[in-house]
């Protein structure tokens, strides 16, 4: 009663499932190099601080990386390139040409019994992002930091689950929501353990977290939000056009990924089909809402200071109440509501009391945390965090 | 060159790599039951939230319970038991007589190709902790929130480590440190990623959270010492005998399962051999040190009354320097401390600001983590999120 009956399938190969098993389990620790191959498209601040800390990996690493690709040139080696820290740059650029195409051709072929082939995408690219359906259902693994594809119109989400569904290539996005801190991870899982989520609320940009941690701190006064604005464009906090940070699109579309992370929500609260039809309050002024072309962002910052006396008096009619404003991302399941809002909290609130710098905070209400909420706090942007949570990701492929 | 050498072990099998790989793969589809076999022992309020939270889980489930053990009695079928949320205790209650000998044996035979056999130990025993070497070399893997083996003496902990990186199976204990908040997954996605840990402080004891939040909350004046731990034992947030909590050894044990959890701080600092070499600041008056015995528990709560003129002076000494009292882990890497301690902290600090209940909170001070910690908060004891704990464990080995 000890051995589980040996399913049929398997005798037609003339082989016991042990050895069958064995056989494969040795053929890939027989490889003659890292069993995951690793593709990395997009070499900026986080696919190059990605490409160090693969390479810094102890020994024997898992992975070995088949290649290196910019918009303009595509390394490839299936046997895993030969890259240094200091050398890989100068290498890719007297590489051949970029060809999505192409590269997507050899990740496919490359799929095999022996190892897995996982595509990580550093870019923002929607082009980009319009090729995982297609390398997921070949078998090819999808890692990326790139919010398109999973805050986007419905069509192409639903293209990659059915592809990952068909295929049992896996696709994960860790770092789209909140960087290297464990947030879809926690929230997976809560919803796969069974606890119901009740309600997900938080600050999920860290540039709307700096912005509002220094323009309303609980006391009287303080600087004016353009030139709150202003210096946090300068420290590089902003997208080069903030107008990009005060529309609210990045958490619209961080919390349409978490909608779409908790599937039963589907059957109570109407959810968003991508970030677009996510109810969110733009900081942008109306009178400076066609100022958003590149451009006109050293425009748009001067003239944010027509505002302030707007801006000033929300601070006070909040300061009034004992409260704080800070911009949020809340998916509240019993009340069916999901939104990007400027919201006022006590000043005793977690989201006024404990955040500073430009950190994410987000807490999970849920049935088992009842009382008081799971909470994860920490920065939520920056190369080396962002590189770690697609590092972590790699790694639950392992 | 798109196909990987085929490595010759596998020839010999009379099958190419992929036929067996694929083999070994339908093998496991086509088995008649759920793939992964759980044994679980402890059926108190954490094994019977846990198998209430597994019978839950959509079907199909990946995972079939294979054995039910209290400390009297024991259920076992390979195929899976037939359990409900309502029968299975009367069931186990009706079943034959526990034999951790003949338990373990059992499990041992039932490792195969075909699954996985996880043990769970829900227990607090030391005994069922001596058991894991043995069913991790034989290839059974350990799922616990049970800190002892890990808290515990060097020499089982190591025979763990190497019984496990021989067979392969793993041993996973999320829930030893915090229930079901993502803290000792953090830290190995930390580790594993290549951050280097700075220092790891927090409030690791719910009991303790309980009764500093309450005792020292930034506020002239309070409730005494004694009448909170009264409290605090009346509600069940305490072990039967308070001094369990007080003597701070369950922070200890904690803090030891960190430090082994980051094999790297073994070159940089002097790691605890074991939670009872860990520096531990008991808050058990040396007057009471005779009463721990369980039938002392009410003299000694009742005579904690006597030790509150030195509480308050604690209090307020901390209060005119703006400061609360925390008792805290701390592993300082730069610093080479590890401790357990009643420490101050500045009244806007998230320790003594965001707090309440009887909450964890460990913040993570990292290098990529540098200027501000990644924090995780929440329910750090309770059934329903230990269980969690232990049954994401579980997830991770689908």
């Amino acid at each position: 009663m000890t051995t589980p009956p040996q399913p049929a399938i398997c005798l037609q190969y003339g082989l016991g499932t042990r050895a069958a098993y064995e056989a494969a389990q040795k053929s890939s620790q027989a490889s003659f190099y890292a069993p995951i191959a690793v593709a990395i498209t997009g070499v900026g601040l986080v696919g190059g601080e990605l490409i160090n800390q693969i390479l810094a990996l102890s020994a024997p690493s898992p992975f070995r990386i088949v290649s290196l690709s910019s918009s303009k040139h595509t390394l490839f080696s299936p046997q895993g390139l030969s890259l240094t820290p200091t050398s890989w740059k100068a290498d890719l650029l007297e590489a051949e040409p970029m060809s999505p195409d192409v590269l997507q051709r050899k990740l496919i072929d490359l799929v095999s019994p022996n190892g897995k082939v996982v595509f990580v995408d550093n870019t923002s690219s929607e082009a980009v992002a319009a090729r995982y359906p297609s390398l997921l259902e070949a078998g090819v693994n999808v890692i990326t930091p790139n919010k398109k594809a999973f805050s986007g119109d419905a069509g192409l989400y639903d293209r990659i689950v059915a592809a990952s569904k068909k295929s049992g290539a896996k696709f994960l996005n860790e770092s789209t929501v909140g960087a290297g801190l464990p947030i879809i991870s926690t929230l997976k899982d809560l919803v796969a353990t069974g606890d119901k989520v009740h309600k997900i609320e938080g600050v999920f940009s860290g540039t709307m977290s700096y912005i509002f941690n220094n323009f309303s701190n609980g006391q009287e006064g303080g600087p004016s939000f353009s030139s709150v604005v202003r210096v946090a464009r300068e420290k590089g906090y902003t997208e080069p056009h903030p107008a990009d940070d005060l529309s609210g699109s990045d958490v619209a579309r961080k919390l349409a990924i978490l909608t779409r992370t908790i599937p039963s929500l589907q059957s109570t609260i109407p959810l968003p089909q991508g970030f677009k039809s996510v109810p969110t309050t733009t900081l942008i002024p109306e009178a400076l809402s066609s100022l958003t072309s590149p451009e006109s962002a050293d425009e748009f910052t001067n003239r944010l200071v027509e505002f302030d006396s707007e801006s000033d008096k929300l601070r006070e009619d909040a300061l009034k109440d004992g409260a704080v404003l800070r911009y949020v991302g809340v998916i509240d399941v019993k009340e069916g509501i999901v939104k990007a809002d400027l919201q006022r909290y006590p000043k005793d609130h977690a989201f006024a009391t404990s955040l500073g710098g430009s950190d994410n905070i987000i807490s999970f209400h849920t049935e088992r945390y009842g009382a008081r909420p799971l909470i994860v706090q920490g920065a939520g942007a920056g190369a080396a965090v962002t590189a770690m949570g697609v590092l972590s990701d790699l790694l639950k492929l392992v």
